[in-house]
């Protein structure tokens, strides 16, 4: 993990993901133009923040954690450049659901 | 059930459903185009989140449970590909009626 | 009561009903062309929910319930077929008034 | 009191008022055309409602009564036709005032 | 005060005012033309309601009380004829600020 | 302190503050025309109210008291003339920070 | 820290910052002309509310403190010229995460 990232400590209900690598192949090695690309929505949370803070001041626990695999809702997400790597913060509520590991 | 429905699991209140397949043929068997086809409003639930969260962080249990018959609104849901099948996603509070079980 | 109807569970706050069928003649039997018939605002509940759900995830009771004859406001409802019947769904809140039973 | 008056229940926290009749003579006696007749603001209540629901499921009994002559806001209600007669439906938090009995 | 000021009950935290009458000569004795005169923003509460509603029904009391002089805000109030007279209703949280008495 | 100034009571969480004399020579003696006048930002508090009313009654201090030095927001404030003095109505939380008496 | 900065006390949860200087050269030397270069979004913390008020008057402590080093969002922030030094106001709530001191 690069010094930046692991610096990188989101606030409150944030959690940073990094987008899978889009398939740029058909299974016969065709090669997909860009144009035509499907649009990754899933990504591995790396950063998460320690909660929503309600009205009181308290923390809500986030609902993902460093490492799960989330499925993302088509808008929405803040891209950040993090020693020239591409990151995405999106608000842990945004996520449309997580997959159970393999 | 596929491997990745299997391992889908919705946040908060969200609920995968699948769309029951539209009537096509008349009872006569007369073929019905599709632009004359009605909308299916009901579906199958096929996967549930944990339930929506509170402003203090807990957890109100959903209204309904997987394959429960559901009646949808005319419009909303979000198109979630899966293995090249067709889900939707809806929130709990979505759902206008389900079924009892026939 | 029609099959579908009978399995027909509205969900929270909402609540079924069946319009009354609006006059079409005068005392005297004179038909009323349907453009100047007056908009039917009264109906039966034939399907209650269980109630709209708290910010906690509590339930509060419905203020009508199966049999009742309400007064519908001008707009609003959605309409829903049942076995080639025509009902319309409202959220108990909706509806302005219920009549004493005769 | 007519038959559908007595029987109509507003629901949570309307009220139903019939508005006073509007002066159509001035004090000699001359008969003011309907164009410049003043906006009748008062009325009577004549059915009002359990009183609005909190989130919880509570009541909150109304600020008026029947028989409690108010003072209506310029805009607003509801007209409702029952037995031909007019009436108009009001939120109890609509009135501006009321008037102590003479 | 006249009968139906008497009579005039504010609801919940509306509160009737007199305003004060405009400066419409100048300390040399020179009459303001009305388009001049400033509009006069203090007033003198004539009747008080029982103070805004709460949520679950209580009672918030109001900030001002009959006989004070408050500041009123540039815009907002609804003109209220009494017997000829003319009164302005307020929301006891519209007023910018109170004079205490000379 | 004026007469109308020591009367006047600020209600709620409104504050009352008279802006500082904006700079209109530079250090050198020169006249800087009004244009180009930087608009003042910082103001004296000269009068606060009892604070904000919460939704079931209560007060809530106000955060800065009579004599503070405020940094007003570039916009907002309502004019107030008392006795032919200008000065400006706040609410508590619009003021971006207060300074530390020097 | 200047006289005016070490006296500036920013209000509720607001946060002031300094932000980063821009990168104006590239590793090589070479000058990045001004319309190219990268708006800095990382700050440090020079100032530090008390932290945003509740609804009944309690106090929730800010999640940065003076020193720490913040990612800015793109947008927001309100300039702040202190003694001709620039420095941005935030809430505390804008600031997308902090970084863990190197």
């Amino acid at each position: 993990m690069s010094g930046a990232l692991k610096r990188f400590l989101p606030l409150f209900d944030r959690v940073l993901v990094q987008r899978a690598t889009p398939i740029t192949k058909t299974k016969a090695g065709i090669l997909i133009p860009e144009a035509s690309q499907k649009k990754e929505l899933t990504a591995t949370v790396v950063a998460v923040g320690p909660g929503a803070r309600t009205e009181t001041g308290g923390t809500v626990a986030p609902a993902v954690q460093v490492g799960d695999e989330v499925f993302l809702p088509e808008f929405g997400g803040t891209k950040i450049m993090l020693e020239d790597k591409e990151y995405f913060l999106y608000r842990d509520s945004d996520f449309l659901a997580k997959f159970k590991p393999e």
